[in-house]
């Protein structure tokens, strides 16, 4: 893609589109602005109860905002004419807790027993965080923001546990407060912060080293700000090294018909 | 129980051991205030996931704030010692969808493959809004608060659907933007209204006539204000005619070690 037809993609609409031909295969990230952007994760029916369990007791890092019924790959809560089979861009595959391929189409991994799970995004708090004038490191660096496997111990869910993972954002002192406020407006989409200040209290060993995106510069008198992650369930369903799932590509979201600033992500014509 | 002892039961912790003893079968309005009380469901897992599906469909009269392992009473996420079998003061067995018993205890109906759901409920924001100097009428003529069937019609959740079913409270003018305004504050307890002024335009025939509970005196200049309710949950288990579902008995609700103004139900030692 070229920017000048990501550019053109601005709605929902034309980027679903683009994104079920295959046309478009890129990261989602500023795209479809005030569209609920999604974490998706597909796996079998035999683990999705126990899946669901684990999003419903780790709300922060796991808010739920759709699930499909079984073998169904349409999300009629989430839009109108949503296939999960095609409508990401960019797919990844994991059997066994091994990623086993990335794909921009899964028609061909679809089966009768696969339930999809969307969790809400950290594009929604960001976009407004930005509207607000609080500027975000990683984008004005153009870098994935950095993400950081943390000591904070999930509530089990069946099969699922482990510890959180967070994404840090450096704010100048006066826009913590404000970053907390605003994003605490977003529960679908991680609320409000989990930490602020000191990586090593939640685990962090060194913020310049991130497990999961890039580092990006803290200047002197920023704070670091640390978010629940939806990385956080990947983990789950990798460590819980079950069968199959299928989920985005990083930074590869579902792109919802929801209004980010719905209080229930519930479609309605 | 006389007045006297139910005042005596005003924490959690003394009012579980007299439920779970037996020693208290009376309903809970009222009583352990400040802890988040719950509508509870009881059904075998293979229905488990459809009735999660349908619950996080319709966020506002079924928001889900907590679930159990499958055959495993006790739920950690609400409080470090609830057993669910003996922890509500009154249960009702539905077999096929009908009422087939109300007890006091439910350890022999108990099974491996029972899974508890357990939602939020209106005691909570009506609490904030009497402690906002906002009557509740049900409560000042001691009645239970009327529910009436509505035509909104839900999302479906796999064999799970029908129509809300909301409760009534009929306030003064002034009182309905700043009632709408608390109970917004909410979300795990139905949240804000879903209606205002007009029975017929959801489809209620008369307000002197509740399917369920008691009607209340409307004053000359009150307006009727819906909030969605609990025993949509219940009816759409029963309209679904599953061959047995456990609930709590009307007003009767698993006292949780929640504060009520937790953002998240989740306990923590």
């Amino acid at each position: 893609m070229t920017v000048h037809q990501t550019a053109r993609l601005g709605t929902g609409d034309d980027l679903r589109t683009a994104i079920r031909s295959g046309a478009f295969t890129g990261h989602t990230a500023g795209l479809a602005p005030g569209r609920l952007q999604c974490n998706i994760a597909i796996l079998p029916a035999k683990f999705a109860l126990d899946f669901l369990r684990f999003c419903l007791r780790n709300p922060k890092p796991c808010p739920i905002v759709g699930v499909g019924e079984t073998g169904d790959p349409t999300l009629p809560t989430l839009g109108p004419d949503i296939d999960i089979r095609h409508d990401l861009p960019r797919y990844r595959l994991y059997r066994d807790g091994h990623l086993a391929e990335e794909v921009t189409d899964i028609a061909a991994h679809w089966r009768d027993d696969m339930v999809t799970v969307a969790l809400g995004c950290s594009f929604t708090f960001e976009r407004a965080l930005m509207a607000a004038g609080i500027p975000m490191r990683h984008v004005e660096q153009n870098r994935t923001v950095p993400m950081y496997r943390t000591d904070l111990a999930l509530e089990r869910g069946g099969v699922f546990g482990g510890t959180m993972v967070v994404s840090m954002r450096p704010l100048r002192g006066p826009d913590v407060p404000r970053a907390v406020e605003i994003s605490a407006r977003y529960p679908l989409a991680h609320g409000a912060p989990v930490h602020v200040g000191d990586p090593a209290a939640i685990g962090i060993g060194a913020l310049e080293r991130p497990e999961w995106g890039d580092a990006v510069d803290v200047a002197p008198g920023e704070t670091p700000v640390f978010w629940a992650c939806g990385v956080t369930s990947q983990n789950a369903l990798l460590s819980a090294a079950i069968p199959l799932v299928i989920t985005h590509a990083p930074g590869h979201m579902l792109i919802s018909d929801i209004d980010e600033n719905s209080d229930q992500p519930i479609w309605k014509a």
